[in-house]
């Protein structure tokens, strides 16, 4: 497999994300293209001593930043390490791109160049949640701030795809995040929506387990949660917030005082699991699912660990095909 | 001041509703009329040796449970405690009704009953979530899942009412819950309302602090948070399931071994603060703003305590006349 890495965009590149291939490349094997600034990530590379390392540069003088309008940022910086990217994908230069550029150029891009999957309305960026017991797979995160009813039923196939071949959870629990758990609830695109996902389920297509309410998610009460890109990137940072702000304040408690800073010594090493569980770095990313070729989004911020998570779940994905698969029960999702 | 509380409604009722109106005369003095069956009340009353308080009891038979609809209970259910209290308030009986019964029902009740405020388009239902250095004060949290730009104005009008006269904030900052910090995020309802609220903010009429992601608001940046209905009980339940869910996995590393419980006993006495911030109990309820008497809402599963808190609460509302300061800026909540 040969994974297109854009080492030019994030927070920490390109330092973390040539970091994150070398890292890579050491565990996985497979062969790697880094895209970007042939000498600044030859240096790179040459820190890392991974010149003998399947990685070859692909050079792209030019990068996309924040303040890039995302609708035309591919575009019109065609010679962007994203850009160089996305076309080299498209042309078979490799398997899938990785990227932790800025999300809605990378979601643009990828829908211009590389396309849709043909019967898919809009892609949508899933997000790995923690959750009791696991990982629940949000869906739209953020892609799609207005969506219809159709959109939703075909994010509930690509979650319920995703999480069965890539996640390896047998039948995943779909569930539609509505503001309250009986069938008659939510605005119109939700009552619409839970119509198609109950017409799905009795066709045996997915398993739809009906609404989940917000505090249903953190519980695990589905493996796939179904929402408009406005509501799930409420819920997504809403999550990420609360558990920032509880572990300031569990980190304030310990600091407190001789016996709470002892206490937390005690506790430190138990505490790993759960650090773990909000870390963003142990998913790394997720890909745009509905789009015709691998695309892959890792976090604005990661690190060079998170990188390395992205490559690994990237390689799971193109491996599942999950591509084929939406392709295949395409006549299912379209109305 | 007199206060009627439905006794009869809530998950723990009559007994933690009595209870709690007991420590709240006993606390705060003020007189008292217990809503619902006599019989089992008088009983109540007198097993807390309640019988001199200035608590008196207005009978009705009847109950509205979760199986009513919540559209037509009150209508219907004309004894019951709900509808009485509503009744009675409107009638002047009393100066604020407290119910921990159906949201809805309560809300449609007090619609139909004690009406909006001339101008209000939709009464709101704000929640007090925890937050970095205090409560922010999210609205709509779950009674209009369908909105306009208009109603999200008045929400950001009566919130920021709200948490000056009754929570004694000065200049509340408002913030518009987005799915992103930019001026041109969202979707067409929260483009057109940032627009709006920047008029009023323009016109120094509120303190707009513009758009707020969801991770925004626990870490403190606003004191009143507008979301649409729908958004907004995605939010609150939102927030309570993972504060659930990490409070659940720390028991379980405190639980793990000798060394771990040893360490909570350490920390015991200062995790109290966090509990409390957690607690609903200690906020209690929240009026339906834009109702032109006070209604109150506790939460269903109220204890005695909490319901203590909703009558502290309720008492303030009144104090404030929040519903006068609305009535007198209405001209400009409307478009």
């Amino acid at each position: 497999m040969k994974l297109i890495i854009d080492a030019m965009s994030g927070d920490n590149a390109p330092e973390a994300i040539v970091s994150g291939c070398v890292m890579a490349a050491r565990e996985f094997g497979q062969e790697y293209i880094l895209v970007g600034k042939e000498d600044v990530i030859r240096d790179l590379l040459k820190k890392e001593n991974a010149e003998d390392l399947p990685i070859s540069i692909h050079p792209a003088a030019d990068v996309i930043d924040m303040h890039d309008d995302p609708a035309t940022a591919v575009r019109r910086k065609k010679d962007s390490s994203m850009s160089a990217a996305l076309y080299l994908l498209r042309d078979g230069g490799g398997d899938a791109v990785i990227s932790a550029g800025n999300t809605g150029a990378l979601l643009s891009g990828a829908t211009l160049v590389d396309k849709r999957i043909k019967g898919i309305r809009r892609a949508a960026l899933p997000t790995a949640l923690p959750c009791k017991g696991g990982r629940v797979l949000l869906l739209d995160s953020g892609a799609n701030a207005e969506c219809t009813p159709e959109y939703l039923l075909q994010f509930a196939y690509m979650g319920s795809f995703y999480m069965e071949k890539v996640m390896g959870v047998k039948n995943p629990r779909v569930g539609l995040v509505n503001n309250g758990a009986e069938d008659t609830k939510g605005d119109t695109l939700r009552k619409e929506t839970y119509q198609m996902l109950q017409q799905a389920a009795a066709e045996g297509r997915i398993n739809f387990v009906g609404n989940v309410e917000g505090s249903d998610v953190p519980k695990g009460a589905c493996d796939v949660a179904v929402a408009d890109g406005f509501t799930g990137n409420v819920m997504l940072k809403t999550v990420e917030g609360v558990a920032s702000f509880l572990m300031g304040e569990l980190k304030n408690i310990f600091l407190q005082n001789t016996r709470t800073k002892f206490a937390y010594l005690l506790l430190k090493p138990a505490m790993g699991g759960l650090k773990k569980l909000l870390s963003a770095s142990e998913v790394g990313g997720a890909p745009f699912l509905g789009i015709s070729k691998p695309v892959f989004k890792a976090h604005g911020s990661s690190d060079a660990r998170a990188i390395r998570s992205a490559v690994k779940q990237a390689m799971a994905y193109v491996d599942a095909d999950v591509v084929g698969e939406i392709e295949r029960n395409i006549d299912h999702m379209t109305l």
